[in-house]
Parts: C-alpha cells; sequence; structure tokens
C-alpha cells in the first residue's frame, strides 16, 4: 500500500493541540493508507500520541515551539515566527516530497502568504481559498473565493475560475465542471461592474464550461459546479449560508426540547450533520504547488478527519495543483 | 379617522392583477384606517371590486392600460410606457398629497428610475432599496442597500447608513440604531477597499451610532439595526438567506412527508410563516420624497397585506423620506 502523508498543524486551533492530536488519531484509524505529521510541542505530542496509542510507524513528531495567533500580521510573522508549527509545516510541505498536503486551524492570512511564497516558487501568484461545499441536488459546489483575494479584477476571477475548474475535475472527477459567475440577476446585463467585465472573459474561454450569472439564493442549488465570485462576496456567500442554517437549527432544536419529540430531535441531528458548514472540510488554497487546507479555527476532531479524507481524495484523483499557466 | 391612502399598482406581478386586487381587499379588511387607489385596467378591476364587495368609499381606481414587464429597459420606459400602471402610481403619488406611499411588484429598475425622478426632486440622488428583516434577537434589521446601486463609493455608502437610520428611527422608533458594515471579518482592518475607505466615514459621524464591521453569519442575528453595504453584498445577503432557509425548509418539509410527524408538519408550517422571506414585506426604496415598497414578482396577496401593514406603520410613525442633507 502507498501512504499518503499529510501535515497536520497542531497548533493555532481554538481548542488546542489535544483536540488536532486526537482527530489526527481517529483519521488514522479510519484511513489505513493514512500517515501523519504531526508539528507542535513534540513532548506534548509524544505523550498523546503514547496515551492513544497511535500507530508509532504511521506517525512523525517535528518540534515547533512557536505558534501563529490570530493577531499576527503575515508580513512579520513569515519573518519572525519560523519557529512555528504553521510555518515549519509549510516549509516541510516544500522541501519534502514524501508529504502530500497540510491541514491548519490557524491564522488564513498568514497560511496564505506562506503556502504561496513557499509553495508557487513566485509571489505573484494571486491566491484563493476554495470551499466545497454540498449542494441541493447533491454532489458538491467549488466557492472560489471565499475571502483570499477581496479586491478582484476581471482577469483575477478568470483565473480564479479556472483554478476552481481544475481542482472539480481533478478532485471529483468532472470532465467538464460547470462554471458559473456569482451576480445579482441571472441575466447576462446584470452584475456589477466587476461581473459584468468578468462575464466576456468566462464565456470567450474555450477552456471552461461557462454556465452565466448565477444568483445568491442558487448559489449552492447544484446548478454549477464552480461558483466564481471575489473574495469579499464569497465570504459572504459562505457566512450568511452557515449563519442560516445554524439560525434554523437552533429554532428547530428548541422545538423539538419544547415538544420533547424524538421525530423533532432526529430531525435537528439528520440537519446539523447536513449543514455543519464548519466542520465538513475546510478551504483550499489554490494557487500553490500542494494542497494546503484551512480549517476553521473552532474545528473539532471531526474537522480534522474530514479533511485529511479531501486530501486523501486528492491524492487518489491525483491532484494537480500549481498551475503556472494560470498566473495572474 | 384620518384615513391613510396607498396607490396599488395591480400589474407587472406574476400572479397576475385578480391577485393584488384580492390582497388590496384583504388587506382593507383588516386595516379600517386603509384606503387605495388601484392603477390598471378600469373595468377589469371594477369587475374584481365588485365581487369581492370590496368598500367603494375607500377603493379609487385609476385606468392605466399599459404595462412595464421585466423586458423593459428603465432609459426606454420612462419616455415610452407613461400610461403603465407603474408610472402613472408614481406621477399620482409624486403630484397628489393625499396618497401617502405605493406598492408594486413591478420591475425594479424602471421603478427606482421612476421614483427618484418623480419622488426626489433631482435625479443626483442615488437610490437604494432597503430590506427590512426579522433577527435572530426579536426585532428588525434593515439591510441597505439590497440591489440599487451595486457600484459604491465611501461616500454613497456613508448616505445609505444615514437614509437606513433615518428609516429605523421613523419606522420603527429606534432612538438611536445601531449601525453595522457589512465586512468579511470583524476587526476594523477588515474589508475589501469600499469597506475599509468607509468605516471611519462612520465612525466619525456623530449622528449615527456606529457598531463596527459585521459578519455576513451574524448579518441577521440582531448586532445591528442598520447594516450598511453595496447593492452586490447586499443582494447575496438577502437571497443567500432566503435560498438557504428555502433549502432547510424544504428538507423539513419533505421529513414531515417521509415520517409522517404531525409535531415536524407544524415545525415546517411554523418556519415557513418565519422565514418566508419573499412574503415578508417587499424592498423600500430609500431616497425618494414618499415611500415605495417594492414586492417581490412572485408575490402573492398576503405580500400585499403586509406591505399595507409596512405603509401603515410608517404613516403612524411619520416616517420622514426625502432627506435633503443626505443627498450625495
Amino acid at each position: 500500500m502507498d501512504f499518503v502523508k499529510i501535515v497536520i498543524d497542531t497548533k493555532g486551533g481554538d481548542k488546542g493541540a489535544a483536540t488536532m492530536i486526537k482527530g489526527a488519531a481517529m483519521a488514522l484509524e479510519k484511513h489505513p493508507q493514512l500517515s501523519v505529521l504531526l508539528l507542535g510541542d513534540e513532548a506534548f505530542i509524544s505523550a498523546e500520541c503514547a496515551k492513544l496509542q497511535m500507530p508509532a510507524d504511521r506517525v512523525e513528531i517535528l518540534d515547533a515551539p512557536g505558534e501563529i495567533t490570530n493577531y499576527d500580521s503575515p508580513a512579520e510573522a513569515m519573518f519572525q515566527k519560523t519557529d512555528s508549527s504553521m510555518l515549519r509545516g509549510v516549509s516541510a510541505l516544500a522541501r519534502r516530497e514524501d508529504l502530500f498536503g497540510m491541514i491548519t486551524t490557524g491564522n488564513t492570512g498568514v497560511l496564505i502568504t506562506a503556502a504561496i511564497r513557499y509553495l508557487s516558487g513566485t509571489e505573484r501568484v494571486r491566491p484563493a481559498l476554495a470551499a466545497v461545499l454540498p449542494a441541493q441536488t447533491g454532489g458538491f459546489t467549488c466557492l472560489v473565493d471565499t475571502g483570499a483575494t477581496v479586491d478582484c479584477t476581471p482577469p483575477i476571477l478568470h483565473h480564479f475560475a479556472r483554478l476552481g475548474s481544475d481542482l472539480m475535475k481533478n478532485m471529483y472527477g468532472i470532465a467538464a465542471p460547470r462554471v458559473g459567475l456569482l451576480s445579482n440577476g441571472s441575466e447576462s446585463s446584470k452584475g456589477n461592474k466587476l461581473v459584468k467585465e468578468t462575464y466576456p472573459l468566462l464565456r470567450d474561454d474555450q477552456s471552461l464550461c461557462f454556465v452565466g450569472n448565477i444568483e445568491g439564493n442558487n448559489a449552492l442549488s447544484g446548478d454549477c459546479d464552480v461558483l466564481v465570485c471575489d473574495g469579499f462576496a464569497g465570504n459572504q456567500v459562505l457566512k450568511v449560508t452557515e449563519g442560516t442554517a445554524t439560525r434554523i437549527i437552533t429554532d428547530v432544536m428548541k422545538y423539538a426540547y419544547r415538544t420533547g419529540s424524538d421525530e423533532v430531535k432526529k430531525l435537528g441531528a439528520h440537519l446539523m450533520s447536513v449543514y455543519d458548514i464548519g466542520s465538513l472540510g475546510g478551504g483550499i488554497i489554490l494557487g500553490a504547488a500542494k494542497p494546503v487546507i484551512k480549517a476553521r479555527g473552532s474545528a473539532g476532531e471531526e474537522a480534522v478527519v474530514n479533511t485529511a479524507a479531501m486530501l486523501l481524495n486528492m491524492a487518489a484523483n491525483k491532484a494537480v495543483f500549481a498551475q503556472d499557466k494560470n498566473k495572474v
């Protein structure tokens, strides 16, 4: 069996290193072809691994005393925190051929900067943070960008369309992913200046299967496999979806406890598993040579298991990440 | 009793004039202080009014043979369709002192253009289409703009903040409405260029109660009374909320039919009434001298009843709409 070895940054998350290590143990248990490189406080990780009886031959530990926090700015952290688990992790991923990808819950800004600097070979690449979300009709929709680049130009959105399309080809084996452009109306005449100027670029690119403008209420309806937007709008789509789902599911659970109905409780649990956007996986940094997944800061063990599964899926489909031809 | 007389455009909606007239009849029945001016095909309206036994002393009919469709462009419609129910309605609202406000389900672009031209006395006003939505903590949040102006500058967003703040003062009697700025992070350093440049304008305006950046997952959590954003982002917040709610409620109803659970059916009906964004009311055009409400094209009778109640509420609170000081 060919092992797929992934880097897991145990620091930087809200729930602490023990949660990340527990998640790694669960992922190793679930996926026999997985092996991991854990970064963080070596003594602590060793003790936890022993406690959880993790298989020693599938676990490597690398000491990293430093930690990137959410208060660190990318520019400073890149030079001052080279002993941090995140930067040592990205650096190892860039240098070592045996490492396939990485999972972290840490500071998004620093991560994107590090991934592009260490993993793209150039700093001229515009990074995107994609989210792969469950569509209403089944299957998945790749939302790109969700916040890496909040001020975009038409060529940047065109670039994101290609990155997203490549991801869905490589990760889900979709031969011609349908690419939609997020707008405020479905007609081709609708949109802000950015969207109106991006429309012809996507329409005229023969390598894309462009299906036109998609409105917010159909963002995840399954009408497209890749939904392209600037990072500001995409962040709204992602977070408004999550906020609305959380609010309605809270209503359902309150109703369950008020009525004591078992059927409603079961429904609530089902909805929580379907719409738990935070645990579904994480944002995938596009534009880097290897897959780097950013899970939520609040991610628990399940998120580690799910993101590890995403990386294994990419490895199985031989996802190719760096796309020189796509640089903007 | 002082009657509040409102204009109802019976044309331009997906469900036809009979639905709008039925809605008017229901609103008259529910609100004794309401009277209406119905615009459309006079003979048809007269026949429907007789059929529904509407009170003749509270109903005025104005013939308007023309109709604005969703294919009309604002620039052309303004000159070529002056016989339409929408333009005759806005024109009557502008000329007649006895008319308080207007409801229409028709073409948003034409409506905004007409409202600003006829009702603001200048064409230099930047219109906004506000949506007043139920917040999670109870009460309401005014989302402004939801699509009237999709390319904004910082002064335009500042203007929207004032319009929204005035609306919540006048319509809901909130002394100092909390104003939030939609962003991709809650920290003051987060945002795209537009948001970053707007932040100090809102912070330094002593007439506003600015509470900082609000993320998409908290858009309707009740953390602010007015949420300011450009029309493109606001359109996403509105439509993604609606799309997510519709999707989850569909899941609930499917589950209800699969299990036959009465409790789940009751829950589904309850959720539908709370999250039926389309019937909740409509978009309110801000920047015009009198309130003009745009209901969804798909609006049914209930939407007419609800939007009429919004106008009555504004009349009771003596909402002042035209804000010369706020022109941008």
